[in-house]
């Protein structure tokens, strides 16, 4: 556990960042943040989870409400967005879409300014269509930004992807916090060769967000990143550019292969999930909003024909055999499909899953903490000057 | 922005109004309130909103809980409500009827103790059928007060009508403020000419409590109020008479008329909008009592024919243009059935109700303020101490 | 009202008893739990009452998440244990499995710690099915420890069994204190007759947990316990041991019959209420198993036959008239089924129910105090100290 002094040190680290352009912002992708910007995340999560650690309260809203918009079911995403506001001091109060009389398309607007009163933050999950969850999230940031400029609202809710169609940021900088505790400092990543490897699942149409997310981020740090994938199960085109230039300015790699042996060849970390093509997700976008419900039922027979041509696409014990030394740290965003326990046929070996099940779960600990730190950054023009001023007044959590 | 000394100075005033009648009471219909404790429930919520907004911490529960109960889908009312509860403190709980075995009749009282043993303020909103919103509060009323005079609870819980089959206190408290700042002060409304009036929407049975509250508020403040609506669209006859009475106290008028264009003609204020006739809302009161859906159907099919008929009352430019320099505030206490956008022919034209979408939004936000000042005035016998108060220790909202 | 010395009287009465055990440790049954631990909750559960009653703040928590888990609709038990979070400043939150994609058996270890990143207490209601409820809270308590210990929960969230198949500790709990506090004190219970009793309702199924709870707790005080029903209703048979083995060792008695008359007779306190009998129990939740509908359907049927037979098993006036002196303590654990009013023959007569409604709510009021005894002795090493910390700062709960 880190104590006071490791905590002072943290926060003269975070002094040096640059954030002021996080300052009354978004928190959409990663990649339109800057080094400083992921880098203070990574900071003041740490700072917050030392504080809590040192039982020193971290409430820097005395009131003020966060709000849950899930489009989607979520147990995971919604108790970490709850945490945090927790963490902070905000009240969650969700928007529930079947309580009330959400209009689409125009009203956005409407919806958005009403719920934003006294909103500090809005977190929102909606990451099942192609070329919606992003545009929603974006729109809803329009709209209270106008509110705030108008003066209808008297501060500007910050919005929090907590997961959309493009990216899934809180859920990468989870899973590379916990890739730096683990390797012991962002220092020694360089080099390492990570594995983003589609796997197969009984289920079709998971979201591409998290191998999207993990390119797009994983590529920052001088790391050899493969994409494994059958062939067909593109991710976002736009996004592999994303990861090439990463690479290209970060002094790693990136590069694409269709088969999950030659990833997980001396591989030091595998992250082996089950995906859906964009190209079908497109398709599906497009069915739903027609509504055609027979030519839905058609593309998910057609789907799960192709997925069960690649059940092999499972990480073993075999397969983990050939990472390096063995051991590579196997990675995933749960909850698993996993062979035998919850599915006849899955993405993992149960001996495999079960073997990481204490660093899986260490990896899903850091998400309430990044995203009370995205909260944070967009909250505090001087961040270290606050976390400063809580650490002096040392009000304890729990008495 | 108000600063510090306008909030001493609204301090000031407050001190000057008897509210000793609000001090453990309910708030239920506007009429029931003295001309003073109006004018505490504006006073309060602009001294709490200006206190937010010079970041000063209004909260005056350390811990207790807001009960909600909402019989009806609602978005701004619940977000309405669990703001001013935040605001002041108060964590929200919400009676979900459905995730709850709720009895009817005979054990309202049983549950109305057993949510309320730490509840310092219940929310109610219960407007669908005629005879029974209001009701309802009132025996919940009774419950809490019979449970604190028999020792079961330890404080009285406040009920708040955040909507009933008679009136919409926290509306149209809250479109009164938008009125008195739009125009510059309660003293600039004597002789304002107010159009509340019925308007085409492509549903039918929206309550009659928006219109029912704005005659039997709006009448108090010098201004001549004129109700318009098609033969047959009445509302209760009892609040004409409160209108009738205010006018005559309040040196304003009241007069009904049957033409939209009539109502218009030169008005300052215009708040066109969907209700179903009382004698309707009754029939279909009595129809849902015995639960015969055919007879349902039936009522719903001639109503809306009925309805038809009607299309022309709707809220144009050209009729806008007729009223008081064509710039008259159009008000709505959204969402609005706007022609279309929401549906094919409504309520309201877009241009005409894009134009207002700022004060619209603006309307909207003083209720979170409006329903905190009534739970405010409910809790403290001297509410001018306690604001002096928090304006003396002056804890930050934000750190 | 007790005052501060009062308060400061029953501080140094917690100050003899021995908790230890409770400390960073779960409430599943009371007789797991010694005296000195069954006292020292209605001690804390009473002093919390009395601080509140004195506008005095018990918020230890600045920060913190309350988890509740419903496997089965709720009212009363959610109001309790919000409100008892509510009381040591815990925000909750609901695991509401309906919006989750919660997976059993394997997984239950992986959502125990996904929910409880920054949780300090889970409370959990899973009553339905014998062998499940009890079972499944210990699984999670497990996991949560596992949890602590591997370093991925900061804190090991306390679990509290709000009812399992076995026991409903904080109901019986809080009707002992309802009991003690009735008679006068504690030392007052020596001799007195208690009549738990089945009796007749309408519907089937109902859990076995609160007479075996009251069997379980109430045999502690030397008090003379009678449990009375039908042939064939038996309770689980080690709770029927454990009752005999506290008569044995607290010098009262235990004793089944199977005549209400019996039992009532000069009975100082009476609890008649419906239960499905154990054996019934079981084979329901083999059906529910086996997903077998029609089963079940003929098992309800074949149930409520039997059930019929014993309409004559209702608490009555004339039953009333032979209680000690005619006044016997009615208590009941809410809603009841009571005949004319809830169903047209049931547990009690409308007359006997209304005359005890004053003292029934008040046996629930102490429920929340109850749960909030139970999270605190789990809290804090030394509950005593903490309390007079609490008194000495003195925040006022409202302002």
């Amino acid at each position: 556990m880190k104590d006071k002094a490791a905590i002072k040190k943290m926060i003269e680290e975070l002094k040096t960042l640059k954030t002021d352009d996080m300052y009354l912002n978004d928190f959409f992708h990663t990649w339109k943040e800057s080094d400083d910007e992921i880098e203070a995340v990574f900071e003041v999560a740490e700072i917050l989870r030392a504080m809590r650690e040192n039982n020193i309260s971290t409430k820097v809203f005395d009131s003020g409400l966060g709000i849950s918009v899930f489009r989607d079911n979520s147990t995971r995403t919604r108790f970490s967005f709850t945490s945090a506001c927790n963490l902070l001091g905000l009240a969650v109060q969700d928007l529930d879409e079947n309580k009330s009389q959400i209009a689409h398309g125009e009203t956005v607007r409407e919806t958005a300014n009403m719920i934003s009163f006294m909103a500090d933050v809005i977190g929102i999950r909606d990451d099942m269509y192609i070329g919606k969850g992003h545009t929603y999230q974006k729109t809803v940031a329009t709209a209270v930004q106008e509110g705030y400029d108008d003066g209808i609202l008297e501060q500007r809710p910050t919005i929090v992807n907590l997961q959309c169609d493009i990216d899934h940021p809180t859920q990468c900088m989870a899973d590379m916090m916990h890739i730096i505790n683990h390797f012991g400092g962002v220092e020694n990543l360089k080099g390492k060769k990570v594995a983003m490897t589609w796997a197969y699942s009984p289920s079709y149409g998971k979201p591409l967000s998290v191998p999207q997310g993990v390119i797009g981020l994983f590529t920052r740090f001088g790391m050899d990143v493969v994409l494994a994938h059958p062939e067909g199960y593109n991710v976002m085109p736009e996004i592999e550019e994303v990861a090439k230039e990463n690479a290209a300015k970060c002094g790693g790699s990136y590069q694409r292969v269709n088969s999950m042996e030659e990833a997980f060849q001396d591989a030091d970390i595998v992250y082996p999930k089950s995906w859906a093509p964009f190209a079908v997700m497109e398709e599906r976008t497009k069915i739903v909003e027609n509504g055609d419900q027979a030519a839905l039922k058609d593309l998910e027979k057609k789907c799960l024909a192709t997925n069960a041509q690649f059940k092999n696409w499972t990480c073993t014990e075999d397969l983990m055999k050939t990472t390096k030394e063995g051991k590579a740290l196997y990675l995933h965003c749960l909850p698993a499909d996993i062979t035998g326990v919850s599915c006849k046929e899955g993405e993992v070996e149960a001996s495999v899953f079960d073997r990481y099940l204490v660093p899986l779960y260490k990896q899903a600990s850091y998400k309430p903490y990044v995203i009370a730190a995205m909260i944070f950054l967009a909250k505090f023009q001087s961040p270290s000057a606050k976390l400063e001023e809580l650490l002096e007044q040392a009000t304890k959590r729990v008495l």
